[in-house]
């Protein structure tokens, strides 16, 4: 199997995803949010307004806080379709985690223990439903994935809607909603702190995020979805299977820190920016990294293939870290334990120091700065 | 201006949705996500599990019960499209609260305050948001329909799909969560009962169900989209912008209802299948009206260009009444007086009483029973 010894880069912005167009509605979109606060206190309830521009949004019902979110899984069905075509088996089970994985890895973000999740499955046409085992991997996906995960699966919408959604494609999304409770489990980042450590938590591959760049690659591969990735590490792992190995999910490991009483200080979801999530956190401080995870064979195949170097690799996929906790330091021990209990790997990875807002990854000499990730 | 006076019939088979493809997953997804129900357990919580096969999913949460849904809005859209095209104008402020109304519509009717929403709007790639004026009306409209409710908009998703959603189209979809609260508030129909009156509010038109078969209609009329419905009537007023009318926002009137010390014996959203949503509650139960409300002009229309008789529009469209409460009947005339205070036109139209499940419209001579609908 030969790859391209040195193929010409390409950007995120190549592979067809333009944030300046989006941009713009979302800074409307997040001001028209706002003003809707106010309606809460006709009910007697308020917004937890820390929460805006977070992952998932809260509010104060009383006795506990309600924590709620929408998330859609993007173009990693297209890779699924195109497997299914080239292994003759469905791809949807794994799909369907990934989908209710973007939802949840969210949630918990804010210290929420995830009770529901409501399933959107938009298909192109009725006729996307006639492939009956796709279907039904779709369905036992969904329900594996929520057992995992402790929450019931509330319901769901299944529309067929030709014209909006292209013929046989499906629109993956998931709601899910959860409470914070006890509010003290409340993780918003108001305790987070010079000295707290960074512990890492081991990514399962890709996830959901990046894979419009990982598809435009598939056009350079001598054999597209079914080319090789590491001949000698990993004989026989295709590309296409290595993309589609589903989200990890991360909210048996949060759940489980809180039965052990540790509450993080903050929690970022590593998805889109890759580790510049790390800065998500508005207050200036330095984030040290000294200790890097493995970095999956699919996303080190990726970034070679794309010929990104590590900066532009690390500021775009999750390279190994799927989820970033900040505990206190002599917590970070036990929360690496409890992860890997729960079948997580998971590093003391870095530490929080006073500083101006930056992260520092020591072992591959990359920084990043406030001016690299604009979110809210 | 002409209408074929005569039209061939229309069903809305012929308007490309093919149920009987989508049901099989729907019954394997309802059993999957019933079997999830005892997750709630490992949290101290259970369901409501009567709210199984409602239009919204309800766990005891304690101190109340939580609600949440997510809905899609359809292929509204897609009329809005072809009249921006033919007017210049952008139609996205009532398409924006035609979403929330999918939404908040289905949540009221077990009883829940809608709290807040969450917007998940996918589009066909990053150009969608380059129509300023279109992306600008979608969340003005969404802010105000968000306001008439009384929720807070939480935050959302705005993907671009390229190669899922089509080019320059937007699959819209809203996250609604809220509470039952005080838990005495539950609509979940238990207290259904003979003798019980059936109010039924106004709709404002075709709502954001059977737009498959309106819009398959436009290929018959002379002028599209631009076809005057009713001359005499309503000068001036053309097919595309008669449907376009948004979707009545209900929960106003239930607020309003709750604050009254009025809680529904049991509350129908009338969306698709028509009238037969009346029938919807499991018990055998006979449902007679005596008052139909008068017929939205557009519904006229459909039903003529459709070929519909009175069986199949009633048992399509909602035909002038878009949500049903069902109370006791020495609040009915309290009840009418609260919606139009709300601004939303009502009636006494007909009474539950003891029988075999049937709904019976008296004054068009017409019958359904209990075969007719199928939704579990």
């Amino acid at each position: 199997m030969s790859h391209a010894p040195t193929p010409a880069p390409l950007s995120y912005d190549q592979a067809g995803v333009q944030y300046d167009l989006i941009d713009p509605l979302k800074v409307a979109a997040q001001r028209a949010a706002a003003a809707t606060a106010v309606q809460l206190g006709k009910h007697g309830f308020g917004e937890v307004a820390a929460s805006r521009g977070e992952s998932a949004y809260v509010v104060d019902v009383g006795p506990f806080y309600l924590a709620s979110i929408v998330e859609c899984l993007g173009t990693k069905v297209l890779v699924a379709d195109e497997m299914a075509q080239l292994t003759g088996r469905s791809w949807y089970a794994g799909i369907a985690q990934d989908t209710i994985a973007m939802a949840v890895n969210d949630l918990i973000t804010v210290g929420a223990t995830p009770l529901l999740a409501q399933a959107y499955w938009a298909a192109g046409g009725s006729a996307w439903f006639k492939d009956a085992a796709r279907a039904q991997a779709l369905v036992e996906g969904w329900q594996k994935a929520c057992e995992t995960c402790s929450i019931a699966w509330g319901g769901g919408e299944t529309p067929a809607l030709a014209g909006i959604v292209e013929a046989d494609r499906i629109d993956l999304a998931c709601g899910c909603t959860g409470l914070v409770n006890p509010k003290s489990r409340l993780t918003l980042g108001d305790k987070l702190q010079a000295g707290d450590a960074i512990v890492l938590l081991a990514s399962s591959g890709i996830h959901a995020n990046g894979l419009s760049l990982a598809r435009k690659l598939v056009e350079r591969l001598p054999e597209g979805y079914l080319t090789e990735i590491d001949p000698v590490g990993h004989p026989g792992l295709r590309y296409g299977e290595a993309l589609l190995a589903p989200t990890a999910l991360y909210s048996p490991v949060t759940e489980a820190l809180a039965q052990a009483g540790i509450v993080p200080h903050y929690a970022a979801n590593i998805t889109g920016h890759g580790w510049r999530k790390l800065l998500r956190h508005p207050a200036a401080l330095t984030y040290r990294i000294h200790t890097v995870p493995p970095v999956p064979p699919v996303l080190k195949f990726i970034a070679e293939q794309a010929g990104h170097d590590a900066r532009e690799a690390y500021g775009t996929l999750n390279m190994g870290a799927g989820f970033a906790l900040f505990v206190p330091a002599d917590l970070a021990a036990r929360t690496v334990e409890i992860a890997q209990a729960q079948g997580i790997a998971a590093w003391v990875a870095g530490a929080v120091e006073a500083g101006p807002k930056q992260l520092i990854v020591e072992p591959l000499d990359l920084r990043w700065g406030e001016d690299d990730l604009h979110l809210r």
